[in-house]
């Protein structure tokens, strides 16, 4: 490829408007024609898993806002940045989160090479089998077990596990791969945000480089773009001399509560225009994204939907939850500030990606 | 703006592509001709501030072999990641790292401000205007001395600080702000990268939060895609309880040798394809970029041209430098390693923005 034209980092992020743009002209080539068809259904209705709502209707309203060059809340394309929130937001986070479930399916193979962990914890109440000990076990001392024990793995081996670990493990109640159980009115708000010119990011609370290694094929959302939890690396070099970095039990950076918005600015830089999350460990994300100046949005999903998901809160009488905790101080917090609370249950026509 | 296409990252990023083709088929409207012309200039070299030769060619040829769809070593749009060194790689770091510069400037303020550290070092030293004392202080000492003076600030207020340092502050020699002092040369290379649907990167060894605050006027690298040595912020509530991050003195990135891939992988997740240096500091970045299959690019500038600029090594006999130090051992492991060597006194037809 040659090159033709000089883009800058804004110019770039137009290209929609200015192939939008083009489209309008009629001078799109007839080969790009079908993709326009389809592209003219998204404009009908960018969001056709959501019921029509206030909630849609603020979503749809809030893009409309921010990319409206002659209106006052019109957002600068460069500075289109929105957070959304992993477990619980993106996807299925019960009964536990699946960054859990991979740490316990890890365990006996990681005993295996090295059998002086199986004395240790907890390591050893997970091979007990002992379910009840096992579901008192917190998430975070089995993800920081099974992290120091993958400690000098280098970080293509752990993305190369992680990735055949989740095309083989499957969610129990619905007997499918965890990657199907994406929400798909949330995919639906990635493709409308990027489809306005808005950066999508993650930012989990969870493994950063777990998320990492799924988030681009299934969100659309490269890693670059995906900030979490982080332990650290070494860089060194292999027997045959090759640099290699390695993964490092040393945790450089938490993504939980407070930790959200400090993240934001260590890789991001910038306040984003738009946050959405599902629980306690969201709040400071939001509170950071809708006090800048502007047009801001913060969305909250209430999983209230036991039927089809799962129904957990203790907010709005919801039964009590340690994984996904959405408590009402945090509803009544939304309501004060203006964040949107979606109900699964009356806003979402479906939930998951292969229902499509 | 109407939605009228759904696009994923990486038909954003091919978009340059896809312009360029539209443009090919000679469907481009009229008003976008001017532009073209003038990127058609840029095609005819895009990179008029270089002398042609080996140097020239290699950079041309790396873009052209790895966005060659029908070639073995193209690269697909997303994972066209390149990463630039700050100081002495896209401006100048001569007699003193910029940063370093602000550092001296703001501590009688930030004495006048906190009395008590008037008696402490660095800053004593420095308010002594013994000239022998500051030259021995470490660039380190001091940066670190005025971001834990600075411990409290509100990000935002950071930012404005320093850009009104850079409005006003020149360079001793040129006398001229340092801004225009970036090199022409490699804002030639950024936008000749970006327009072949590259990704740049800063990676630094200086302040994360000091670069990006002119990185994406000055060099179309917006914040997001600046990695540097990053101190902690502290996520709270100001006394009208509006949410605000403060700096703390707390190190969480060093960005500096080792610390270079190391970063990558904690803000990017994934290899450069391209990398660009000009210091010992840079070196583990260049190992680690080149290390990866694949078409892939290390190049170092070597300051040879006492005349324009300053030259300094010790490599090829150079003067030495505490600032910027480009070893013989790093000038034998490029040559090893197949990376470029640019001499700047050679391969640069202009060197600075100022006399474009």
């Amino acid at each position: 490829m040659r090159l033709r034209w000089t883009l800058t980092p804004a110019t770039v992020l137009a290209c929609g408007v200015l192939i939008g743009w083009l489209g309008s002209m009629g001078r799109v080539p007839e080969s790009l024609q079908a993709q326009d068809k389809a592209a003219e259904k998204v404009q009908a209705d960018p969001l056709p898993s959501w019921n029509d709502g206030a909630v849609k209707k603020a979503l749809v309203e809030f893009v409309r806002v921010t990319t409206d060059e002659t209106g006052p809340k019109y957002v600068p394309p460069e500075q289109r940045i929105a957070t959304f929130d992993h477990d619980g937001t993106l996807w299925v986070e019960k009964p536990m989160y699946t960054q859990v479930l991979y740490c316990l399916d890890r365990i006996p193979a990681l005993v295996k090479q090295k059998p002086e962990l199986k004395d240790k914890q907890p390591f050893k109440t997970v091979l007990s089998g002992d379910k009840e000990g096992i579901a008192q076990l917190t998430s975070q001392e089995l993800e920081q077990a099974v992290e120091a024990a993958l400690s000098g793995m280098s970080v293509e081996d752990f993305q190369a596990e992680v990735k055949q670990w989740l095309a083989t493990a499957k969610h129990a109640r619905w007997d499918r791969p965890y990657t199907e159980l994406a929400y798909q009115p949330m995919l639906e708000v990635l493709k409308f945000f990027r489809a306005n010119g808005y950066k999508t990011y993650i930012v989990t609370g969870g493994g950063q480089d777990f998320v990492r290694v799924f988030a681009e094929q299934l969100y659309g959302i490269p890693p670059e773009q995906v900030v979490g939890t982080a332990l650290g690396t070494k860089f060194g070099h292999d027997k045959a001399g090759k640099p290699i970095l390695t993964k490092e039990p040393k945790l450089v950076h938490n993504d939980n509560f407070a930790g959200k918005p400090e993240g934001i600015h260590l890789m991001i830089g910038r306040r984003p225009h738009a946050a959405f999350g599902n629980s306690t460990g969201d709040q400071q994300m939001l509170e950071y994204t809708t006090a800048g100046a502007g047009a801001r949005l913060g969305m909250l999903l209430l999983h209230n939907d036991t039927k089809r998901e799962y129904a957990y809160g203790p907010a709005q009488g919801l039964p009590d939850s340690k994984v996904g905790t959405f408590t009402q101080a945090l509803y009544d917090e939304a309501k004060k500030r203006g964040w949107v609370v979606v109900s699964m249950k009356d806003d979402w026509k479906r939930l998951f990606l292969f229902e499509k």
